[in-house]
Order: C-alpha cells, then structure tokens, then sequence
C-alpha cells in the first residue's frame, strides 16, 4: 500500500495509531448512549475518510467518564447486585465504545461504497505489580474521585491479535481506556484494580506496531503555552527536543496534557521517521494531514 | 495440523466451536465475580486439554444471568446515571466473561507451558428487523423478567476476523451472549435491544467456520427423555433424524433444552461428517472424545 496521493505532506505515513478522549467522546455532563454516539459519529467520519485514503489504522480510545459511571452503578446497586472489580468495568467500557465506535465507523464507510472488517477486541496490558504506582494511587476516577494506581504500560498483551488483524487489511479497535491492566504473578498473569493512561498505552501500541504516526484527539485544539493568559498561544509543528524541555520545565498539568505530551515523545523518540499529534477531536483529518493541531516531530526537528 | 493421537475416535474432527452456558458459568444464585471465575476456571482447563491436544477452537459463551445483573444495576441506578440499552449490556457481558475465559485459558496454557494468542472480540450479529419475534418478545430477562425479542441469528458479521485469527493459530473467544444483535436498515447496521439464543448463535458460527463439531456444555449431563420420571433416560449417540424426531414431537421445553437440540441439528445438518454434543461443563473434554453427554451424528446415524 502507498501513502495516498491526496496528502503529498504525509509520504512515508502508512500506519496510524488514533487515540480518542474519552472525555471528548462523553463530555463530563452528558455521558448517556446519545451523547456518545454523536460524539462517535463526528470522529469515525473523519476516521472514514482516512480508511478511504488508504491508511491502515488502529483506534484506540479513554474511559473516563464511562468507567467512573460503571463504578457508580456498582456502588448504588451494591446491596442487590455483586458489585464487579474495576478491571472488570475497564473491558465494559472497551466493549460498549468499541462498539459504538465499530458501528459508527462502518456506517461512514458504507456511505463511501468501503466494506472493511472492523475487529473490537477486549485488550489486556501488562504492568508491572512493584511499579510504585501502587503504593501511590493517583488517578481519581468516579463520581467520589477515588484514587486509584495508574502503573505504566508494559506491554499489550493481545499485541499479536492486533498486528494479524490489521495486516490483514481489517482497522481495529483495541487497548480502550489504557487495557485492562494484568500483573505477573508466579508466571500466571491477574487483573488488577488499575487504570493505565490512555496515552501512554497507545504510544507503546503505535511503537509495537511500528505505526508511523499517532494521533492524539482530544477536547482541544492542541498543545498550549500559556493556556492560563488571555492569549495562549497554540503550539503547530514542534520538534521532539523542544517539546522534551518545555515537559521537562512542568509546562504542562499532570493530569491533562502532561501525559499526552509524555505519549508524543515516547512515541516519536522510540523510531525514526515518526509523527505525533495532538488535536480537537473534530480536527483528526487536518491532524494526520499535518496541518491541524500540535504536530511532534523527531529530533531537533 | 493433524487429528490428536491420542483421540482415535475423533479422526477428522480439527475444528471446534465450543459454546458454555451462562448458566453453568454463574449460577442463578451467585452470579459474583468469584463464582464466575471459579467457574470458568474449571472450563478452560478442558480447554487447555483441547488445545495441547491440536484442536483449532473458537470459544462462545451465554450470558443469561450477567446481563440480567447488568439491567438491575441500570434499573437500580438510573436516577443517577444514565440507562444503558440492552445492546450495550450484551457487549458488556462479551467483555466481562471474555476476559474471565482469556484469562483462565491463558494460565491453564501456562502451566502446561503453552503460549497461544487468545482473541476476546466484541462480536455483532445481523437478525432481520422483520424477524416475527419482534412483535412477539418472548426472552425473558433480568431479575423483573421483562419480556424481549430473541430474533434468529442470520449472519456474524465479525466472522472474517474469527475466521484470520483461527486460521493464525490463535483461540477466539467470540459471538458471546448470542451476540450484539443489529438490524440493516437503509444500508447502515443498527443495535437493536433483542437477545440472541446463543445455542442457535453458536450452530451458525460453527457451520460458517467450517467446524467439525460443536460442543454445547451446560450445567446437566446431556439430553435425557422422561427427565421429570424417577428414571429418566440420558441419550448418548443419537442420529439428526432420530433426534430431529422426538424434537418435532415436542420433547425439549422451548426455555431450555429446545434451543440447544435445534442448534445441534442445524449444525449437523449443514453440513456432512459433523458432530455435536451437549453436555455437561466438567465433561466438555470427554463430550469431544465422544465419551460423555448427548453426541449427535448426521443423517440416520
């Protein structure tokens, strides 16, 4: 397969990973099915025409407010209904917005005349059971904000599933909400009550998969400096080596752009020739086409 | 891949699609995450004997009592979160007891000191949207037995990428709970809020597989007749044509064991020199040996 014709400034990108927000797909007021099927449905057009110029794509996506309305459920059905782990609500949200995303993406496709298998799988991620993100819980999720380890992703476990299907030519959705996070214990791996980043996982998936580029669609329109002033100002193509300083000086918050950012460098520091992106979810096109968005690049760029 | 040695009576037999019953995997009483496990553990033991010994396997699963955990839970918290549909829950079940399966099957592997890749996919099916079972809900579900429709199953429309992975060497675990059933409808695929038998789910996913026997493990020891008399008689070997008989004759209640006699016979029908059994779930290794439970052959026997 050849880059498509269409995007003369994407030679040499044949391979993506796109990885949604979850917020951006449930915004924190309005997480029931509706909202979330619209908020689909804008992505996988964009998704749609990607497919159509020939890329080959994996999706992955958060779950933020989706796992923190399963824990909540648990709670106030507790007394009649055995409350589930919280691994067990990380592969609900992977199967309720792999489905939507399948089924949204497939009706895109089939407006352009493209049949394509799209394959949801239920993904697990290792992590690692000294990682001292379990003595330090630190990720807030649900309505109580419960703190919760955030370990880092080792490695996709259903990682040869995802590379066979997507070889095959299929697009696959895998890892949602950072996989359900398992340990290694006397060789036989268990889930853990966890939440890995998002974006973190799908640097190490897009990196696994020898993807050329990643694609980061969030609630923004990319990276900022000085988001707090009356002008921010909006970073576009910046190189891996600037990017690492600003992250290195804290410029961005820990619990919102500082991982992806972390992603993005991961990512492009990892391989030669690649490309990540940070973008508004509605801009995901412009993003791959490289003229939307905050656009990672390796080096000193 | 050759028929395992070990099984002379199983020459030819290299595919299997193996379907559990919700019901044997959580009883109605202790549908708890433990008992679940418990459970499954016991299953994927036998399966790991199957695979160790050649088999090609494609796991699916019922999901009776999880998805009716998960409507209570939306009924009991739907004041505070949104309701999801019951398509969604049968996607979350998929999840859920496909993790448990990939899980269990991947430490009984372990200890036999086997690696295989094992594929949990979030799995549609197509029924006809003018399905009569649609204007006639039959299925009862849930802890307030709400009537919903249980249309046939036409079509799995994830079968490509059951079909890659097995061909790859991989076990899928797939099509759980009957599915999420969709509907076409103006050339674009919708959820619709429907349960799919997952008997007759699984004898349409084996003979489009191209499996040489299904194997039906529930929570009694195969088919019995006269089974409320004092002696009620197991049937072992039995052809399609004697089986097909006492079915038509009204034999096996509709709720439980008729759905998995009609899958059985669809199943050996469709196709020649095809076996399948229903049995019980600690006997799923034997059933495929043709040792144990109901094993039904084609024609006249």
């Amino acid at each position: 397969m050849t880059a498509p014709s269409s995007a003369p400034s994407n030679a040499g990108i044949r391979r993506l990973v796109i990885a949604l927000g979850g917020n951006a797909l449930a915004t924190a007021q309005d997480a029931g099915p509706r909202a979330q099927q619209a908020a689909v449905e804008v992505a996988m057009e964009q998704v749609a025409e990607l497919v159509a110029s020939g890329y080959e794509i994996a999706i992955t996506h958060g779950n933020g407010p989706q796992v923190g309305n399963l824990m909540l459920k648990n709670e106030l059905a507790r007394d009649v209904v055995p409350a589930v782990p919280l691994d067990w609500c990380v592969a609900q949200t992977q199967a309720t917005i792999g489905y939507l995303i399948a089924t949204a993406l497939e009706r895109s496709l089939a407006r352009r005349g493209i049949e394509r298998a799209i394959a949801v799988l239920v993904t697990r991620v290792l992590v690692d059971a000294r990682d001292p993100a379990f003595s330090n819980p630190s990720k807030p999720i649900g309505n109580d904000r419960r703190l919760v380890a955030s370990p880092e992703p080792q490695r996709v476990l259903d990682e040869a599933s995802i590379v066979r299907l997507l070889d095959d030519g299929g697009v696959v959705v895998g890892a949602g909400g950072g996989g359900v996070p398992m340990v290694l214990e006397q060789g036989a791996l268990r889930g853990v009550e966890a939440v890995i980043d998002k974006d973190l996982c799908a640097a190490l998936l897009a990196d696994h998969l020898a993807a050329d580029a990643l694609v980061i669609a969030t609630d923004v329109p990319g990276v900022a400096l000085e988001l707090d002033s009356d002008r921010p100002r909006w970073l576009g193509r910046i190189s891996a080596d600037r990017l690492g300083e600003l992250h290195r000086a804290g410029t961005f918050p820990a619990g919102s752009m500082g991982p992806k950012v972390e992603a993005c460098l991961r990512f492009v520091r990892a391989g030669v020739g690649r490309r990540a992106s940070i973008a508004a979810l509605q801009d995901l096109g412009g993003a791959v086409a490289g003229e939307r968005g905050t656009i990672v690049v390796g080096g000193s760029g």
